[in-house]
């Protein structure tokens, strides 16, 4: 039993998204989510995926036992294929997880994976752990919270959670094992921060579908769109019943709604009649105001369907003042202006949008402050880690938790690439990992460290390419260079000018008899004070030497 | 009489910022604000500066009278130093907003311009205009609205405002000459519509007055930075005011601020004894907890004294457990990411951070629901056009007067690029003008309408140049192509094998016999094909053939 208990954080911590988190002891590693990260033009631009560097566990893979999935968002699964494609281990989550994974696997074609449905409060032992599923609420169904019992103790993970009293389904977070686990004693909480920066309870899902059934009331000669997350399966299903009370059909839009909907279905976790489904292609014959359409593209994704429908380019679907549109959703931060580009779209072409500024047709899924809190008392954990969070979360999640008596001492703030050593006598950080992010560019992970920096160097300010070339012509004179820019704002005549003035500069001697990369340097130095002198801006200057 | 009254929206209707009206009757042109837009990585790479497109004005300088300038805000005046340097027309405003001014215009080199000082109720007569400054509160100060008298009747333009009757320089909103002006008759008011979406009143200054206080009292031993606003003038009052009663000394930082609390204090607008403020520099044997820097940057802007406060890059300050930081303002949407990434920057660093999801130490400028309800009834205008605003805001601003009795045809919603025609009997929409964004590259104005399309691919895709030279060496083979590329996801290797292929092809007489351009045309077409196989991807293909 002298087994470190070691925890090492490779993704969620001091940022929203790609969560995932390694638990170590012995012989056994176990890793608890593999998500996706969000990419973004000002910092990662052309960039298509981001997931966690797991490199630490292919340098361990013989070692590494099981993942454990807390439920099926992207920022907790989406990295699995690319994971299980390097190391086959069996998974184990909710029925409704493992199936969008499975969907997941099935287009990356990762075959062979154990995919092991969990049921409320069951566990399973692996190694040195044993892991139980603890049933939480939050914005999809198939959610849980992990007690993982270590032989350094219990470490409970809240995973992505809220405590919702009114749930969909009617299976509420499971308050009395949470604290009956508290009861028995937990070493170390590691606790959802996303919500920490809002006072009170968070609304519950029970409170969107009265905010829904007005909006229909409201709009009831209109067709009714509504955007909401794929994967919020009590969200669909409330629009669902909402609608066929107001006598409507339900046609589902968007290729991930489409398939997280039919595997929900399959699961039990949605329930609907066929009869009031009805095929995007097949509504010509049905009034406007007998019609709801789901879709996604709540965040202003540029191919969704929400906002090929904003700009007139969705199949049959076409925007007008017989048109309501319900956003049921929040931005993630940075999306503002993608979102409200759509919203202004869908109001010019006349339809009444409804969004979150205007109503409440939304409700988080993580526990606001008091809900925090309650989780809090209940487990009573001797340690306390606040996790998915930026560091702004993780600092006030810290000062919320030692409001309620905890000493600051026992606060750890995760840091990624460390495996933090855990023990009754406290935390210490550990052996350095690596850790960082894997961007996936296109189809190819991306190795080179100068990709990015290129990109928003000629993405802002352009290039300019000098072709110079160095053999003389029958005059003993140089033929003048080939001056090629883009990205940059100048007229055809001052590239002509510039490489004439160069070409005076290389007939006066200037690149003579110096090696290639010398006069390189040379040109550009010459090229770039011209180009900062005209533009006050540095574009990338290429000068190209033939000899 | 018979002469038309023409408005023109040359930017702020469908969207927010580059606000700029032109009214036009007979050989008359008045101007009203010209302000700056707001570039974004996204939409406008590596663009510095967006000013609205003048174009008309220029076309007919001959009949511009004179501009009228709301207030002192970037978003009104930021444009002014283009546009008066090639119209020179006298300026009329408040005497801050032309302090503001005249620092632009001395730094763009604009001389000999005529700025006049107007105060409170003041009428100016321009040809068959007469224009009244009409008081109003907003977040700096020296706000006006216009009173417009023309020809056909009465418009009145609020600007940016809200309604405080609690306001820093005790000077409200002057609602009796507001009331006076709607009994006599109004024919169309245009109004503000930022904050069309909040419902109630907004937050008096008074408030954030309170809010400071508590902040300063409980961050008592610590140096507390406030961010904010430069033009803000009266919150920077409130800001003094509260570290003088608190027995603290002041230091100004940021360029912005230092040069309008200078303008500002000259005017008498904020009130402060010397002795208490000193300069950045030195205040080395200053305690920290009798300190209080006021310091800009509140949007996360990368070269602010804030930004470089967070990454320890500014002078002589650095941020510990020692400072209170408080933003006292809101995020200009889109600019969450990056003022998000200051704000955990600071937190790592250990400081206290109070921003606005922690406490209400900023009250916004402009109108909620309850101040745009109220200035429509003492105005009661015949026709109403909703100003100030991205279309959504525009289109609920119509719903909300109509909810107050105005009938919906008589709300026009703006269109940039077209002169509106207004007449007792009705607004119609008039003739074309030119309109749009003029964009600022570094120093010189964007002419090429590729260069953004351009840039936004090469950001994000990256780009390849081959060279290829068709003139075959000694062996009748063709000379390796040199493979060149930027930002794009490729080994060394990779370039080599593509630069052996196309050799090959060249060598199977590709571009054998045939013209320049067919021949770059098969090149970019191989290329692009070649490396959408391998990447997913289409970065800018370059072929340069050298004849």
């Amino acid at each position: 039993m002298s087994r470190k208990l070691k925890i090492g954080f490779l993704g969620g911590t001091d940022e929203i998204g790609k969560n995932m988190t390694i638990f170590e002891c012995g012989q056994d590693i176990i890793v608890i989510d593999c998500g996706m990260g969000f990419p973004s033009n000002d910092e990662t631009p052309g960039i298509d995926f981001i997931i966690p560097d797991y490199q630490y566990l292919k340098d361990n893979q013989d070692r590494v036992r099981a993942v454990f999935i807390t439920h099926g968002h992207e920022d907790h699964i989406g990295g699995l294929p690319y994971l299980l494609k390097d190391i086959n281990v069996p998974v184990y989550g909710s029925s409704l997880a493992l199936g969008i994974i499975q969907q997941k696997l099935s287009e990356a074609m990762v075959t062979g994976v154990q995919l092991n449905a969990v049921s409320d409060r069951q566990e399973i032992e692996v190694g040195r752990f044993k892991v139980e599923f603890v049933r939480v609420t939050h914005s999809t169904a198939g959610s849980y919270a992990l007690c993982i019992t270590t032989p350094k103790g219990v470490v409970f993970m809240t995973g992505d959670f809220k405590i919702d009293h009114t749930p969909t389904d009617g299976v509420p977070t499971d308050l009395a094992r949470i604290a009956e686990i508290g009861k028995k004693g937990v070493l170390l909480l590691m606790m959802d921060s996303t919500n920490v920066e809002r006072q009170g309870y968070s609304m519950s899902e029970a409170s969107v579908c009265k905010a829904l059934e007005q909006q229909f009331a409201m709009n009831k000669d209109k067709r009714i769109i509504v955007a909401t997350f794929a994967s919020n399966v009590h969200r669909v299903q409330q629009i669902i019943n909402c609608a066929v009370k107001n006598g409507r059909k339900v046609a589902f839009v968007g290729r991930s709604l489409i398939n997280i909907s039919e595997i929900a279905k399959t699961l039990g976790e949605l329930k609907y009649n066929d009869d009031d489904i009805i095929d995007i292609d097949k509504f010509g014959k049905i009034p406007h105001d007998r019609l709801c359409i789901i879709s996604t593209g709540t965040q202003g994704e540029p191919m969704s369907a929400l906002t090929r429908m904003s700009t007139g380019k969705f199949r049959n679907i076409t925007i007008s003042e017989q048109d309501c549109v319900l956003l049921s959703s929040s931005p993630i931060p940075g999306n503002e202006k993608l979102i409200y580009n759509v919203i202004n779209n869908l109001c010019k072409k006349g339809a009444n949008v409804v969004y979150r500024a205007l109503d409440e047709i939304h409700a988080s899924g993580h526990a606001f402050q008091e809900e925090l809190k309650l989780m809090f008392r209940l487990i009573n954990p001797t340690y306390f880690i606040p996790v998915h969070g930026e560091y702004r979360h993780l600092k006030l999640h810290k000062e919320l938790v030692v409001e309620l008596g905890m000493k600051p001492a026992n606060v750890f703030l995760p840091e990624q690439g460390f495996l933090i050593e855990v023990e009754k006598s406290g935390i210490k950080k550990g052996q350095a990992i690596p850790y960082g992010k894997l961007m996936l560019d296109g189809a190819v992970a991306v190795e080179n460290e100068f990709l990015l920096r290129d990109r928003k160097q000629i993405g802002e300010d352009g290039f300019l390419i000098a072709i110079v070339d160095r053999t003389p012509n029958e005059d003993g004179l140089y033929n003048k260079p080939i001056i090629i820019t883009r990205g940059i704002n100048v007229t055809e005549e001052y590239k002509e000018d510039l490489g004439e003035e160069l070409l005076l500069d290389m007939n006066g001697g200037l690149v003579d008899d110096i090696d290639g990369p010398t006069a390189k340097q040379i040109l550009r130095k010459l090229l770039a004070k011209k180009l900062f002198a005209k533009l006050k801006k540095r574009p990338m200057v290429l000068p190209i030497i033939l000899d």
